[in-house]
């Protein structure tokens, strides 16, 4: 297994993202804390490029190919965010993006990744499908892979946005971010333990996608089997390099209802006015629920992203 | 008619409600100006207390009042945000609130007068109604009426947010507010001409209630009669003060098409990932359909307010 990043390496990633990324705002909300009893930091990702913190580790590891490797340009499989991230950080650096994509991923994700510039590659929407086209492309262009999560440089970017809490935001008494793959999650749990120790890492998960739930509990990884969850962004399996940073840097895993999820979009969009996608509500779902005791606490919340296809809500459907 | 309100009348109402009032963000969003052609810096009135500008105005004339004439409760007829508004600065000072609502006002902006303590008078939803229902109640209860927009306090505070945006984001071209009353557009009208000069002040009408438009064409007063526009903000008409003001300050009322509102509210959902309203709209349709030659231009935008109701999308209908 490759190592963990560094603090080091999240910072470094911080340095060489920074003139791409958004250094994205905190923002609060009284009548939500109201809601959740406990007083929240929102870390508006949905606002970060192509709506996610997804650019931060694209970018990040994009940046670090060497020029040699670069030229051969960049690959990827992802359900969407990941997807537009990477076409995105290719096109900041001028090499090709072959995304690899489900035929049935949403219609704002495709367009993103074709507005940026990225060539897709469609197939079948399992992850058999997706690996052997991957596999693919990458033997007939010499592209290198840049897998979603389970990657040292895409994790020390994901860890960014922490870093960026972190320092805006003193003394938080829990951090929390959603999980799917696992990579906004290592990289938050890595940073706050290297800034700051006394803070909780926290992780919120669908119920109806509980794989890192149960991989935590039985100590190895489960993959998730075709789960049905609104937070299409964490329906992924963790990784091992995922798996074993979660294992020693995380809390707790908390499992969300859909009921939760779709009620705490829904409030963000209403009280804080901000748009954001299932999965980024997938933490505060956990508040609503009071899944954990963290009445009167000091919380920051990575609201992960905010692409959703706004002609399906789904309070409406 | 009552004085203008001064420069340092607007900057009395900044400090008057510097402790109640969020300073709001201004955003900004590439994809945003690539469409419009122009770089736009938007003033997130959406994230202000009670989700609109209206709050600044309100909170303004309550703790304008004297303690003998707050001690009778304050008054007003809105058919919403500016009710919220009051509603809120009152229970902030610690008097009653007497809101008198059309019986058709969406519920989400019911709901929110309710949960800031506001009393809600119903009547039925012409003007004529809203103010016979209004006297009687401040007759009834001794209660200072704060008019929605042809008032020297409100307009004042309405201004505050104009002062703002100018002080954060210097050597504006244009800075576009929405016009329906014109209290937001006069406080803008005002600040502007005193601190920025040099700036534009544009208005932007929803064409099915141009009426302010076809009062500045004319010189008088064209009061708007039932307008159909989903500007729900925007379908009252001026009054002598705003107008008066409108006359001498803003450069240019454009108007703008229901399609028009209606893309431009979308594209602001979809790619700066914040709520706004229709009426908050207005200015980027204007934008949108090039009603004025500012491309290239530094535009300043105000987005009034972010309170529409979440099951009726006008996209979506």
């Amino acid at each position: 297994m490759m190592p963990y990043p560094t603090l080091a390496d999240i910072q470094a990633a911080a340095a060489r993202i920074k003139p791409y990324a958004h250094r994205t705002p905190v923002l609060t909300c009284t009548s939500l804390n109201r809601l959740v009893g406990a007083e929240l930091f929102c870390k508006c990702e949905n606002f970060q490029k192509v709506g996610a913190f997804k650019f931060r580790g694209a970018c990040n590891a994009v940046f670090s190919l060497s020029e040699p490797e670069a030229q051969h340009g960049v690959a990827t499989h992802s359900s969407g965010n990941h997807a537009a991230a990477v076409a995105l950080a290719a096109q900041l650096r001028g090499i090709k993006a072959h995304i690899v994509m489900p035929d049935n991923a949403p219609a704002v994700k495709k367009a993103a990744v074709a507005g940026y510039g990225g060539t897709i590659v469609y197939c079948a929407p399992t992850l058999a499908a997706r690996e052997a086209t991957l596999e693919r492309v990458v033997h007939e262009t010499g592209a290198t892979f840049i897998h979603p999560y389970n990657d040292a440089r895409v994790i020390a970017g994901q860890g960014t946005a922490a870093l960026e809490i972190l320092t805006d935001v003193p003394d938080l008494d829990v951090l929390m971010a959603p999980v799917g793959g696992g990579g906004l999650l290592s990289g938050t749990a890595l940073a706050t333990t290297a800034l700051a120790p006394a803070t909780q890492v926290i992780a919120a998960e669908p119920e109806a996608a509980d794989d890192a739930y149960r991989s935590l509990h039985e100590g190895r990884i489960i993959p998730a089997l075709d789960p049905r969850t609104i937070a299409d962004g964490l329906r992924t399996s963790l990784g091992e390099l995922t798996f074993a940073i979660i294992q020693r840097h995380v809390h707790q895993i908390v499992t969300v209802s859909e009921a939760a999820i779709i009620s705490a979009m829904r409030h963000v969009w209403e009280r804080m006015k901000i748009v954001i996608e299932p999965s980024a509500a997938v933490p505060i779902g956990a508040l609503l629920e009071r899944k954990s005791d963290l009445t009167g606490k000091r919380i920051g919340v990575i609201l992960s992203g905010g692409n959703v296809d706004l002609d399906r809500l789904p309070w409406l459907s």
